[in-house]
């Protein structure tokens, strides 16, 4: 899991009077688990006579197996966390 | 923060052997804090004719305050998660 623990503030220290710990948690997470870690920064250019037609969709949640491109795993990443992230979608004029 | 715990399995339970305290955490995140959490699914549709020019740069790290443009955030965003993430640009041609 892509995330990092910047604190865990216990309250464990000296519990004896109570039966349940306070555990608080800071997370800091990072939003892309695995996608070209070997990079510093994972940007992409694109030109525009480039682009799929007539829609192109990309990914903004970082879990697509085809990223740049969308694959749709955001609705499972949507699912398990809650979230409400989605695509990016460039659409060129269909010919006519 | 936009995370949620999933379960916190503690070993906190009978401690009088240890001092210290084992917490197991399994955060499960979501990657968009704040932008329109409204809105079922943040999906968004451009016409390439509507494209900003020379270059639309896109966040993809749902911390810009201009989103869906990227304002530079992904530059905080990473250094603080030691995460990689970076826009998207579409460059269109130049004129002559
Ligand atoms: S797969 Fe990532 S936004 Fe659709
Ligand atoms: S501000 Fe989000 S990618 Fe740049």
């Amino acid at each position: 899991m892509a995330y990092t623990l910047r604190s865990v503030s216990s309250a464990v220290s000296s519990t004896r009077a109570s039966r349940f710990s306070t555990v608080a948690v800071r997370a800091s997470a990072q939003i892309n688990p695995s996608i070209r870690k070997s990079e510093e920064k994972v940007a992409d250019f694109v030109k525009v006579e480039d682009l799929p037609k007539p829609k192109a969709v990309y990914c903004r949640c970082w879990r697509s197996s085809k990223f740049p491109m969308c694959d749709g795993a955001h609705v499972k990443h949507n699912k398990e966390t809650g979230d409400n992230v989605g695509p990016l979608v460039i659409e060129s004029p269909t010919a006519k």
